[in-house]
């Protein structure tokens, strides 16, 4: 793909000359994706060549009668009605330039999706949205656009939610028609119940229903909406993922999909706001493919792209036939107007993040072989770092390089999404630190070329001892239960971290310090609060350490900048470097006090995604196994580390800073909640004999 | 009332054989408060004299033919099953020893209310519970029980969540019934319906479809259930939360409550899970009043106790009578097992909570006569700390002493929550701190009877500054933008002392350090992270600071011990202690820094229960301004302040520790989500023509 934002005037020039004389659907594309740079302020060239560039496109459309449909798949930021707005009337503007039918934005798009509770708190932003979305309507000449908001239910109905999750169509000047979401996702990290109400109705209904809909006034007219000749059926996100033949089980009793179909629209059009999850695309995929095929009709699939809070939305916005082929495919994790014509199956398939093709079969069991996934963990990752700056407000980052992994492929995500002058990594090694950790973490630095400066914590961690030694015996004379081991030493050296980067994050403006936790150690509460698991985002803390292997060796592979990482990190054993240990005199492994990382993300993985309890892991033979023997004892005492660790990580999980949700499950709190006091579950059960005698003794 | 957890087996001997002999409602009473203590293991005495009184209490209920029911308010562990069935059985036994003609458990009891997620990760749970159910089953006899458990729904459904909240009717060692929620509380704290089916059916369905129901499988059949000749209709919680005559708006088009009451029934059994917030308690009581009254229809309500990490569930369990007259009400905040007769409008009606009474009719707008919610929240927080560390297995806080009202309430809550031998408090003073501010921290430690220390932080902070200079030198060598004023002084101090904090809890057993936050400071970001925002739980962070005023006044003349708080601390401004105001050359003031704390709490009272916006707030007179003068600009700049602070705010609240909720409406992450991007909400909104003219703008 050329990157047309390096060129100038002239070379833009004569490649939309040349794009023009041709006239092909490529020409078209090409087109297209240079004014994208120009959409995106990447680009800067005269209002001429721009009107040129536009013209030539729609003299190539003009061929197609109708059905010229342009998908924007735009960033919104959560709540900032006026910013999303305004992308919202540039592309609106720019559709209406090129003479197409219709332009279709994400799911929500005014408001950003999620916007959770804050419709409820502050009920100012939904009736502004309003006003915004009315002044919009003026602007839209023949071009219907699709646009998204929150529309709040008549003011003086008594049962229900208070807000619809809805689509308006505007066309010349006016509203024409409204759609409402009928399926409310509510799990994970979806939460559309808590405020929306589901719609009494699936497809279009009239404008005069514009906050005035209920179950009572519910409009008995066509559920599609005709645009320049062409039928549409237009829902929103949930409402397509509920096809009985495609899922085993649905969510939902209602298809919304199914009631449009009876309608036989021309062509379906879905706005959604979908994050990025493993093994979600093939599911994606086939799912809209399947649908497509089994009513003969095309499809259009228009996804939210940028990330809110902890999830990132990779776009990928599509096309299918109605038999079910791809007909069009936008960037991920990118913005972009593509323009198709799902009727004359006109439209560009770009690659999908690499290695996802190849997934569109499911995995179904647990494998160490990431490959297929790290590409789309990377940008996943990136953008999400990158939008929780950009969107906050912040722009640098700062961390503490350590040499390990978790550091190690921190700075380079960060030094990839905010660029490299503005990452300061910073070595702050204390007695236990190894030369070779303290080199590999200033070569990681230069071959970034990320900031680097190198401070030792042994005063700090010599001022808390002295300090602790008075606190501890005061204490000690009123409290008895003194460890005689503890973790007091390894968690000054953490915390002595933590208090540089937040140090700096409070001298130096727009800076926020960064959590390396990774997803294993997490699940372990193997991190320590105040120290490196405190931060103002984790961009690991979905990443499980053995796929953190196969990334590092994916990122020296993969960036343009060949083996950043030193390879002897990616070798190294992980270990905190926090303690000596007393067998081996060296620093304690983090394996010799959790277990191999194997196995732990063998566990992790099935607990999460095939929910097996304690008797399925112990009874079936994991990877590790069969590599290597483990007596029944020592897999006895690892699952029930497992367990024991977990219940009582389930604190830290709750005071985790924010972070990118990447696998299928996590345990972020916006995604999994459990009680924390629920630490006491019994995960291996009792047989009815045991819970016989237990019932019969108590008394 | 009498304490009879003080007498001995001869004393308590004496008096049950005077109650006895008297025979009366108020003898019956009193013999059951016997063995509350006996059965919560507060009170031992001997097989004989439990037999004797037992057989005494069951001879006065022995009068009334039938309509006998114990409410079991009792307080579960989430997700341990054996551990809240042994107690549920433990109480059917004794309800059985009484002959009762039912029990009645609060919502969801094998399981504790809530336990979220968890069934959906772990589902070893869910068939546990149902085990156990099927067990406990098996011992009842002639007296009937209602179990709440987490049922799963038929293994090959394919629509729909994949369990219900259900409640099963065991009697003669059956299961008779099941009554499944219908209505699924998703809002606020209450995430039902993440992993809950709504019941397609209300009130009573057969043994046969336990795990077996779906829409087709419902069975025609009477919808109460007859026990000793009394018709009951039962509901779960939220069911019956949805009279349409009552609420001006409801949530849900159906009513349960409705339905039931087409049959007839007898009486009305309610099992809930519903937790303390302000206002609630009238709401409640003139909610289920008004339902008995209009359907002239006895209702029995029973509450769970005890709290689960945010939620502190009050109990108040009780029954009303046809008219809708309170017949008896339990104990709040403590386990009790009540016993009512609502055809013979047998029952007791202890005392509410202090204050509550004089609330029965809602305050609708902001005062600081706070009087009334003031022992609720007493109770609400201390059953919160005390259940928070009971069920995560720590015993001791230790927790920072400045002298100022937010640790100082924190630390006479923690004494009463978990006895003043289990609390450490530690001066931790600084150069700015004022000698008064230390010696009154030392005073109230001294009047409490908690442990305490003074460690000066001086060492801590000149070590960390002296590394500061280097450390930011080489930063500034590479990053322009620093701060010529930054909060980095305040922020050294107050991270040194919660390293002090932090290393205690890592050297001694079963110890948590305390984040001593209030709600007002929180809501303008006005903490330090891994400071004193940080900790293993947060008393005070739903408590505003004017209340935390008239808390600490109440605090003095309520207690036993009177005047432990030294009137110096509650007439002190507060103010951090961590900088010098160049004003003034003393400690920065926090309302100079903020705002007066009276407008401020105003303003949160109002956003968060009004849901006023920017000029509702603006355009209003403030209690505070009925007495000072505040100028426009000065309104002006306080508002514009509350907005800009809160939103960058968003970020502390997500990584708040666990802390209860107290408050009609929170700043909780499990009971309020906002994402943390969506800090530039305009919360003034812009003029239709303000809007017109940026779109015009927009190319």
């Amino acid at each position: 793909m050329i990157d047309y934002s390096v060129l100038n005037e002239y070379e833009i020039s004569d490649i939309a000359e040349n794009l023009a004389i041709e006239g092909t659907e490529n020409s078209l594309f090409s087109l297209s994706e240079i004014m994208d740079s120009v959409l995106q302020n990447k680009l800067n060239i005269s209002q001429d060549l721009k009107d040129k560039i536009i013209s030539n496109i729609k003299s190539i459309l003009s061929k197609n009668e109708k059905g010229n449909i342009g998908l924007a798949q735009i960033n919104p930021i959560a709540g900032d009605i006026e910013y999303n707005a305004k992308k919202v009337i540039k592309y609106i503007k720019y559709a209406q330039s090129l003479n197409l039918d219709m332009i279709v934005f994400p799911e929500l798009i005014l408001m950003g999706y999620p916007i959770e509770d804050t419709i409820d708190r502050h009920p100012i932003i939904v009736e502004e949205n309003i006003k915004w979305l009315k002044e919009i309507a003026h602007i839209t000449g023949s071009t219907a656009a699709l646009v998204g908001f929150i529309e709040p239910r008549k003011y003086n109905l008594n049962t229900g939610k208070n807000y619809y999750n809805s689509i308006a169509i505007l066309q010349n000047g006016e509203i024409k028609g409204i759609v409402r979401k009928s399926l409310l996702p509510t799990y994970s990290e979806f939460n559309d119940y808590r405020y929306i109400e589901p719609s009494p109705v699936v497809g279009v209904q009239p404008d005069s229903t514009l906050c005035l809909l209920d179950e009572d006034s519910v409009v008995d007219c066509d559920k599609t909406i005709t645009i320049n000749n062409v039928k549409y059926g237009i829902s929103i996100c949930e409402d397509c993922w509920n096809n009985k033949d495609f899922f085993d089980r649905t969510l939902y009793s209602k298809d919304p999909i199914e009631e449009l179909a009876q309608e036989k629209p021309d062509v379906f059009v879905n706005c959604s706001a979908s994050p990025s999850r493993a093994k979600k695309e093939q599911l994606k995929h086939n799912m809209l493919s399947f649908t497509a095929n089994s009513y003969k009709i095309p499809m259009v699939y228009v996804n939210q792209v940028g990330a809110i809070d902890n999830s990132s939305f990779e776009g990928s916005s599509r096309a299918f036939s109605p038999d079910g082929a791809l007909i069009a495919r936008a960037k991920s994790f990118e913005e972009q107007f593509l323009i198709v014509n799902p009727l004359k199956k006109i439209g560009k398939i770009y690659p999908l993040t690499k290695g996802l093709e190849k997934t569109l079969t499911e995995q179904k069991v647990f494998t160490l072989e990431y490959e297929n996934d790290l590409e789309r963990t990377y940008r996943t990752i990136t953008q999400g770092i990158k939008d929780y700056f950009n969107k906050t407000g912040f722009e640098r980052a700062v961390l503490g390089l350590s040499g390990g992994l978790d550091s190690t492929v921190c700075a380079v995500l960060l030094a990839d999404a905010l660029g490299k002058e503005n990452v300061f990594g910073i070595s702050m090694p204390s007695k236990i630190t190894s030369n070779e950790s303290r080199s590999d973490a200033e070569i990681l630095a230069r071959n970034l070329g990320i900031n680097f400066a190198e401070v030792p914590i042994k005063d700090m961690v010599d001022t808390t001892n002295k300090m602790f030694v008075t606190l501890f015996n005061e204490v000690e004379s009123k409290w008895d239960c003194r460890y005689k081991q503890s973790f007091t030493q390894d968690n000054i050296q953490a915390r002595s971290r933590a208090m540089y980067l937040w140090g700096i994050s409070n001298e130096f403006a727009k800076c926020l310090p960064i959590a390396t936790s990774d997803k294993s150690e997490l699940y372990m509460g193997y991190a320590t609060i105040n120290g490196d698991m405190s931060g103002g985002f984790a961009p690991i803390a979905d990443v499980p350490k053995t796929k953190l292997f196969a990334f590092a060796r994916w990122l020296n592979k993969n960036r343009k900048e060949k083996n950043a990482i030193p390879e002897a990190i990616i070798l190294k054993k992980p270990g905190a470097e926090l303690a000596i240990d007393p067998k081996t005199g060296k620093p304690l492994i983090a394996e010799d006090a959790l277990m191999p990382y194997e196995f732990l993300d063998e566990i992790i993985w099935r607990v999460e995604n095939k929910h097996e309890h304690y008797w399925d892991l112990m009874n079936t033979t994991f990877q590790y196994e069969k590599k290597n023997f483990v007596s029944k004892e020592q897999k006895t005492e690892w699952l029930d580390k497992f367990y024991r660790r977990m219940s009582t990580a389930l604190y830290k999980w709750s005071i985790l800073p924010p972070s990118v949700i990447v696998e299928s499950r996590s345990i972020n709190k916006y995604d999994y909640k459990q009680p924390i006091t629920s630490s006491r579950i019994n995960y291996k059960g009792l047989s009815r004999d045991e819970i016989r005698g237990i019932l019969n003794e108590t008394v």
